[in-house]
């Protein structure tokens, strides 16, 4: 598939038939799943105004918004007024600030679309591609969080990944754990960006990386040591328990666990505390988690509490929770064949000597009798248009000749393995049906 | 709906469940039709390079196309490098220009999906809208023409607007006609943007417009005559006799007459030649058409064979023809219920005393057992409980109180009728199904 001068914007794809259909089926399951959850469509714009997008994703992701140059008299100025949407969740407390009065409390909202990024193209990562969104909005009670990871987890599970991993943590706990290492306050955002990378970077990577960021001294060397650590769950819990605020932490995750687990065994998934999973978004204040499947070298799935989001826009906080399915990698995991087959026709029209008028109308007639129909547009010998019918995967033929027409029949012709039949003209339509299911 | 701080940027919308659930059902029946016509999907980026749109769309279109501000170290130039598609015709020819050998011809494609326009938005305009189109690549059969017009006749029918005209023009007829009137060779696309303009300007306002664009004299009085008269197939059809291309013309539209006619009647639908029917775009090179129905301000459809927009990637031509349905104006015209409403619970659990786990997990396990299964989150009497499951509409309610626990049972309320029935708990998910269809 090399790239061309007839290539898309680099990181985008065009999708062909095949991939049309095997990328509708996985949106259909996963559509079908969110909706037995109790979930609701939404959809938003594309495009969405620039102070909308500004400040929501931290400095990292700010940079890596596509933003869209003023317009007529105003291009000149090299400004931008408007940008692409980065994610599905400030589009969704934007939506809430207007409407929630109308959407009314608990808004449990599913959305699918594209989103942009400016990102560095690369496996499984695209500079357009789409997200699988769950949000919850309106209510703090953790059977909300739980809703939203089980929502998750049975969508990958119908989709055919049953082992998926619930990474589990929250940022209250992470919080405390920085304070009982001694990071200073003022680095606590900056530690946080650098742990999100540790599946990336490793532990090795990561303290580099905080060291850059200003951290030093015992509590890097102590940070550093549980990284490294095999039982970092157990190491780290008694930690948590030295601050209010990491003790919040572990009683939140402890209460979603609880939630939670019962409800893996079906599909072999399970549930794990990754005391240093971080989530790189500005806007998580509670539980956070990741879904990993084997066989993807990073998260498929993501999500967590954010409880004062929507405050930003409507000037109140909301309470809401909610989780996004990463599906380009999700699609990378599954097996080609999937979906139904593009659009086959069920049967193919060879007109053989008549007028071009015929042809179209009995295939416009088999058409309106519901099934998929297909013609030669410029006509020819049998031979050729057989040719035609096969190539395209038409298991019938029906062949409309001087002999035929003559009698006021057809031959119905079997491509696969070549017998004929001699149908009367007025009973074809119910003959095909009858034939093709 | 006025627009508020919240709103999306001018000329978008942003759409709540009951509109995603009636645009769905326009798509999938619309979807539905084109795939028994035999064409196929496709899917391409919303943003194409600048420079695959630029010079497409005359400098009208051009001026309204929305570009993307290059990223990183680039911002600062104020220069784009990229654009939102303008339409789903020109990203068709990139995509043929890339894949045609694997594609086979005749390719007969469908693409549903946004475009954005930086257009004056209006009733039924927008600057994000959808757009369905079909196209067949690869053959100047005009049985192709009347395979697409047709298709999108019968899916605007399948929509419940069965009393569509077709109007039908040919470029070749219209530069006949510009000879035939003496239009000068280099005021023939200013004259087309000015006819173009037809149905919104009316006969006086195009004058004014071709006054200001420099025609005059002799010309522009016939031209005006002819634009006013009732019978304008009448008067110009002995006009197009007079040139080589104006009687090209006239066998295009002929033909293509020949061809869809007879297949209008079952719908009500009819066709009717339309002599200065212009259709904006430069890319048009033979038969043109625009679809209007009952209601509607302006066409619902157009479309038109275009031999030469392929060759501009290519570097060789290969012939296309194709059409669009507007269905931003189609949804106008059609009812507020359609399709399936918006997810409603089949049933409600409302727990009573119990803790949220066991909730939780009897939700969980009606949801696994097929049904769309809602819960309070955050518990609360059974009053309360009821009302949001009233709220919600779901039609049954299930009790799981403390005696239901004690007998392994739960009761079952119907929320219309009140009558409540006690059910064995091992036996919920067979009764819930049976009684919810």
């Amino acid at each position: 598939m090399a790239s061309s001068d007839h290539g898309p914007p680099s990181g985008t794809r065009d999708f062909l038939a095949p991939e049309v259909a095997r990328r509708r089926w996985v949106f259909d399951q996963v559509r079908s799943v969110f909706e037995r959850y109790g979930f609701v469509p939404l959809e938003t714009p594309a495009m969405e105004r620039l102070e909308v997008l500004t400040g929501k994703y931290g400095d990292e992701g700010d940079k890596l918004v596509f933003k869209i140059l003023r317009r007529g008299v105003h291009e000149a100025t090299g400004e931008a007024d408007l940008a692409l949407r980065y994610d599905l969740t400030v589009p969704l407390a934007r939506v809430v600030a207007r409407h929630l009065g109308q959407l009314g409390v608990p808004y449990k909202r599913y959305q699918m679309g594209p989103v942009w990024r400016a990102d560095r193209p690369g496996r499984g990562r695209f500079r357009e591609f789409h997200q699988c969104d769950i949000d919850v909005v309106g209510t703090s009670s953790a059977v909300a969080d739980a809703e939203v990871i089980l929502a998750l987890v049975d969508a990958l599970c119908a989709l055919g990944l049953p082992e998926v991993s619930v990474e589990l943590n929250s940022r209250n706990a992470l919080r405390g754990l920085m304070q009982a290492y001694g990071v200073p306050r003022e680095l606590e955002v900056s530690a946080l960006i650098a742990l999100d990378k540790l599946d990336k970077l490793g532990p090795a990577g990561v303290v580099a990386e905080l060291l850059e960021r200003g951290l030093s001294g015992d509590a890097l060397d102590r940070l550093h040591s549980d990284l490294e650590a095999p039982d970092r769950e157990a190491r780290t819990a008694e930690l948590l328990d030295r601050t209010e605020v990491g003790r919040q932490g572990r009683q939140e995750i402890e209460r979603l666990r609880a939630l939670v687990e019962p409800h893996l065994g079906r599909g072999r998934a399970r549930l794990e505390v990754s005391p240093f999973l971080a989530r790189g978004l500005d806007y998580y204040t509670g539980p956070i988690f990741e879904l990993t499947a084997p066989g993807s070298r990073s998260s498929i799935g993501s999500g967590g509490r954010y409880d004062h989001l929507m405050g930003q826009f409507s000037g109140r906080d909301v309470p809401a929770t909610g989780g996004s399915l990463g599906i380009e990698r999700v699609l990378l995991l599954l097996g080609p064949d999937l979906g139904q087959e593009p659009t086959r026709p069920d049967v193919w029209v060879a007109n053989v000597g008549g007028p071009a008028e015929d042809a179209l109308a009995l295939v416009v007639e088999l058409r309106r009798g519901g099934l998929v129909a297909e013609l030669s547009h410029e006509g020819g010998g049998l031979g050729r248009q057989l040719k035609q019918a096969s190539a395209r995967g038409a298991p019938l033929c029906v062949i409309d000749g001087p002999e035929e027409r003559a009698a006021a029949t057809v031959t119905v012709k079997d491509l696969a393995s070549g017998a004929q039949e001699v149908v009367a003209r007025a009973e074809l339509v119910s003959h095909l049906r009858a034939r093709c299911r």
